[in-house]
């Protein structure tokens, strides 16, 4: 089942996109716990898509690909690197990234398989990790990459407003062990991976990072990027698209 | 104003307390924007004090006391490290900080002055700072060291639950520029410093964050601590007093 949240008129409320991905059918409340629809389907060309999720956080890996961590002129380290991105970060589908052009000269696109939690949880084993997923969106963990090696922690350089693109929806049936993730700049092809690439997987990452915090309905945890980062200018449209979920494309606007 | 979280029954408010600490006066909804009563007043012993904020994100700042970034082993460094810890670390006054014994060896106290904000903003300047500010309360930024050092990014470390302690209560009329900061462990004296001794002040700080990220009324802005780090056991109580605040007190207990 396809998940989003979408906005028409003043309202903004999760819907269900339907085979063909032509229609979007209005879920009452939220979608945990089971999807009650209100009866009321609109033609999906009739309303904007938003993000899918409102994470109250966003726990991130770094270094999850063993090419991309050379690429950053290392070895891929022997456990999770986890950092945090705020909630403000947060974009939808078709929303724009903007550019601190004043605070940085290196912004990068980085795709993503952004896992969102489907209830409360802690100290969940690797092999329950599926009982407490929702589902499984498109991710675009922006970075100003050259705050990023000047700070030395992570969050600010990934912290800013619309640097976490999220969607365009969330697939909630679909096994993650094993799927293509691409990125296209502008339509060229910059990264293309497999998710059985991840040097962690999506049950030994719910392990590790509910080992630390509890985790909340809708909280996600992004995976990692594979190599083939790169930067993004103003004017470019970057797209992250996932086997069996969609493609999540954002426009590069200056934020000045 | 000193505005606390108070839980009494089935139900959690704020509430103000009032001179001489013995009285606690019920606040109809959110303190934002204006405090109204209900006109229910309690004694204070008759209530417990839970966190008096539940923020979407808290921003803290690294080694922004140069004595503090010269016990760590480095000189501090020209700009606010800035890094996020998760909204699920966040624990009351007297609520119990759990050491996680299967995966840290070594949890320390960092006692700090905590920033509030009190209303949405994004790139305020630092001589309207106080604008946003909604007060000021105490925080314990724990932090396993052994696992900061070995992560490298400090987001686990400092993210556990029960990582973040703040209270006793939000106090609205403060200048923050010059108050005495102490941390005790079990009574005994370790760290003492005044927040005029901060790298970056209050005003610079919530300027240099903001331009990042769009801050929420409720968010958290921790200060950074002074040198006088050092460990806590399970059994240990840890104070962080800070001069026109308050004091806020945990106890540490064993998580597994």
């Amino acid at each position: 089942m396809r998940i989003a949240r979408f906005s028409k008129g003043d309202g903004v409320a999760f819907g269900v996109v339907e085979e063909g991905e032509q229609v979007i059918a209005h879920v009452a409340g939220h979608p945990f716990g089971g999807v009650e629809f209100t009866g009321e389907r609109y033609p999906l060309a009739e309303v904007r898509l938003v993000a899918p999720m409102l994470p109250s956080k966003i726990i991130a890996i770094g270094k999850n690909y063993a090419d991309h961590a050379r690429e950053m002129g290392g070895e891929p380290p022997a456990e999770p690197v986890v950092f945090l991105k705020p909630s403000t970060s947060v974009v939808g589908p078709g929303e724009p990234v903007a550019y601190p052009e004043k605070l940085s000269q290196r912004v990068d696109y980085e795709g993503e398989l952004a896992v969102v939690i489907g209830r409360l949880c802690r100290d969940v084993p690797a092999e329950r990790a599926h009982d407490v997923i929702f589902g499984y969106t498109c991710a675009n963990d922006v970075t100003a990459r050259d705050l990023q090696s000047r700070d030395g922690q992570w969050s600010r350089a990934k912290g800013f407003d619309t640097f976490c693109p999220l969607g365009p929806w969330i697939e909630t049936s679909l096994d993650p062990a094993d799927l293509a993730l691409t990125t296209t700049l502008n339509g060229e092809l910059r990264q293309s991976a497999r998710t059985s690439q991840l040097l962690h997987d999506v049950p030994a990452l719910i392990a590790y990072v509910s080992a630390v915090m509890t985790l909340l309905p809708g909280d996600v945890v992004l995976t990692g990027t594979p190599a083939g980062v790169g930067p993004m200018s103003v004017g470019d449209e970057v797209s992250v698209g996932i086997e069996g979920i969609g493609t999540l494309t954002n426009r590069v606007i200056s934020r000045d």
